[in-house]
């Protein structure tokens, strides 16, 4: 018998997960926080951004290419305008507190425009446009990485698979969270075509030498979404977040340079500036409600950005995390190494 | 023979445009705004936004569903916050005016985010993003309308093919300039698809009633970009431009009711509170000749978003703009009727 997925508690795996960042020199705060944005990836069912990070994380530290001990500087140059530069803190840390700036100045300004600089790996980021949406304010976020994606009319990685994340509040229904890449296929699906043995769908990705390919195992670089859209949205996301910060990723790629990785965007935008936070809800709501109501195209309900991960959210809050096996067994060895008390309450699941 | 395209020198165009407009009871100064946004998108390529749009507008005046004599509302309830009630004025009319007060408001408090309320048709959305980027600003511009595309899952005109455009100033190149619908093909290349009795590719578009088509005949409904990722984008920038302004779109639609047309958010980033413009653009510059300097997967160079316009733009303002025999004599019928002069350096083209 293979063995099982568990199931771990999320309170559970948030205080693990703390302890073992601690255990790498994270201060007790930095710890929860980057604590936090793993389990509420975990929690919303992003689990390529949850706690199967963690190793990679330590591996980071070890390396010296993550600060574990990071002096975020943080400067307003305008009222409106927040710069940080990371100090290679571990993305969840430095946008957590980006995006904490950016709801404070947005609360007086009515919008907050946060650039960061030189994090390390973004993880999800509809977390903190979460954060925004949850205190009643828009969210929207955009990240520029290392190329790893193609680009209309070129041959091989060109640029980023950059996200978009843009979350509102709602009232009666969760609040709409808008959380994509700009490529046609994650990475990780493409990993999950190869483990259930079928190709792919025709054009959504190419081989490392740049050829259209089905095959999910000589499948290397995802394509835009869109073509020249996909690419398009990509290369601009590129300019904004690592142009702003004056930390440009793309050109020094391709010159042969190793930068930073990453840099991001994260924008607040204060509703009760423009009309009653409450009107701006119950607009949400009726247009949720609208599209819920429209004639399904096939089988399934119609679903808006969002809906999918709050269910998940309440039913893993309720059940447990579930993780793989690998997984599980890599988190239980790095809590070993540092001594740390692996939960007991774990089911299978 | 049929009938030939004309080329008109684009200051006589823009000359006849506010004329007409004039005569149609616009005031010079916004008669002027309006005939700039039309030739700016004729000079660029982007046709259907251009002098083909005035009959049109012509009618919308008549009808009284456009207003002739706006009377603009502006407030500033926050300091990097501009709300803009555009009285039913023609949308390049309040676009324009909108980006010059973000321009404005930016250059003191870094970023200015302005929502533009009721618009009758927003025109070339990359004009206005393009008003930053020409002052050395970044320019975002989102646009919300009435559904009259796909939803992912859904049957029927569920959202709006609501544009994204992201303007940004670069040095030895021209400025970048995305300009994007979220749906997969626009309405008038399947118009042309039609004209030239070719067949769509499979699954851009569904007939009225939401099925499969590939007949440009039967086409009515273009699918969204990337199925849930364009539908997604497209409800976001609904909830951000129709949200904000306090007057939904979308979910009236559904209702049966019919409301106000467009809404439009329009951003304005001074980026000179994060470094210098120079710098900025350098990085522009580096990362467009990286882009261009691929391998390219065809025959065709690698290009990046607004070098064909510009390239456009500058052919046509030295050789005239093109205009198909019907759009000009629409145009030449609307200037006889107001006994507007016609200019005679036309030429065929």
């Amino acid at each position: 018998m293979p063995p099982q997925r568990v199931r771990v508690p999320a309170d559970e795996l948030r205080t693990l997960a703390t302890q073992i960042l601690m255990s790498a020199g994270l201060n007790d705060e930095h710890a929860g926080v980057v604590a936090g944005a793993f389990i509420w990836a975990n929690l919303r069912g992003v689990d390529s951004h949850g706690v199967s990070r963690l190793p990679r994380y330590l591996e980071l530290f070890e390396k010296g290419e993550a600060n574990a001990h990071p002096e975020m500087k943080t400067t307003h140059p305008r009222d409106a305008v927040v710069l940080i530069d990371a100090d290679r803190a571990p993305g969840p840390l430095a946008l957590t507190y980006a995006m904490r700036e950016a709801i404070t100045v947005a609360k007086g300004t009515g919008v907050a425009w946060a650039s960061v600089r030189g994090t390390v790996h973004t993880g999800a980021i509809g977390y903190y446009t979460s954060m925004a949406a949850a205190e009643g304010l828009a969210g929207i976020g955009i990240v520029a990485g290392v190329p790893n994606m193609g680009y209309e009319g070129a041959r091989g990685a060109a640029v980023a698979t950059s996200p978009l994340a843009i979350a509102l509040p709602a009232s009666k229904h969760p609040d709409f969270v808008l959380d994509m890449a700009t490529a046609t296929i994650a990475l990780g699906k493409i990993a999950q075509y190869k483990a259930r043995g079928e190709m792919l769908p025709e054009g959504v990705a190419v081989t490392a030498d740049g050829l259209p390919t089905v095959d999910p195992a000589e499948a290397k670089i995802p394509l835009p979404v869109g073509g020249a859209k996909g690419s398009g949205m990509s290369l601009a996301f590129e300019l904004l977040a690592s142009g702003l910060a004056g930390n440009p990723i793309v050109s020094e790629f391709h010159a042969g340079k190793k930068g930073h990785r990453q840099n991001a965007t994260l924008i607040a935008v204060d509703i009760s500036a423009f009309l009653p936070v409450d009107e701006f809800r119950a607009i949400v709501d009726a247009t949720i409600d609208a599209v819920m109501a429209l004639p399904p195209s096939g089988d399934a309900a119609v679903l808006v950005p969002g809906a999918r991960g709050a269910a998940t959210y309440d039913e893993r809050e309720r059940d447990g995390v579930p993780l793989p096996p690998k997984i599980w067994a890599e988190i239980t060895d790095a809590a070993e190494k540092f001594e740390i008390r692996v939960p007991e309450t774990v089911a299978a699941g």
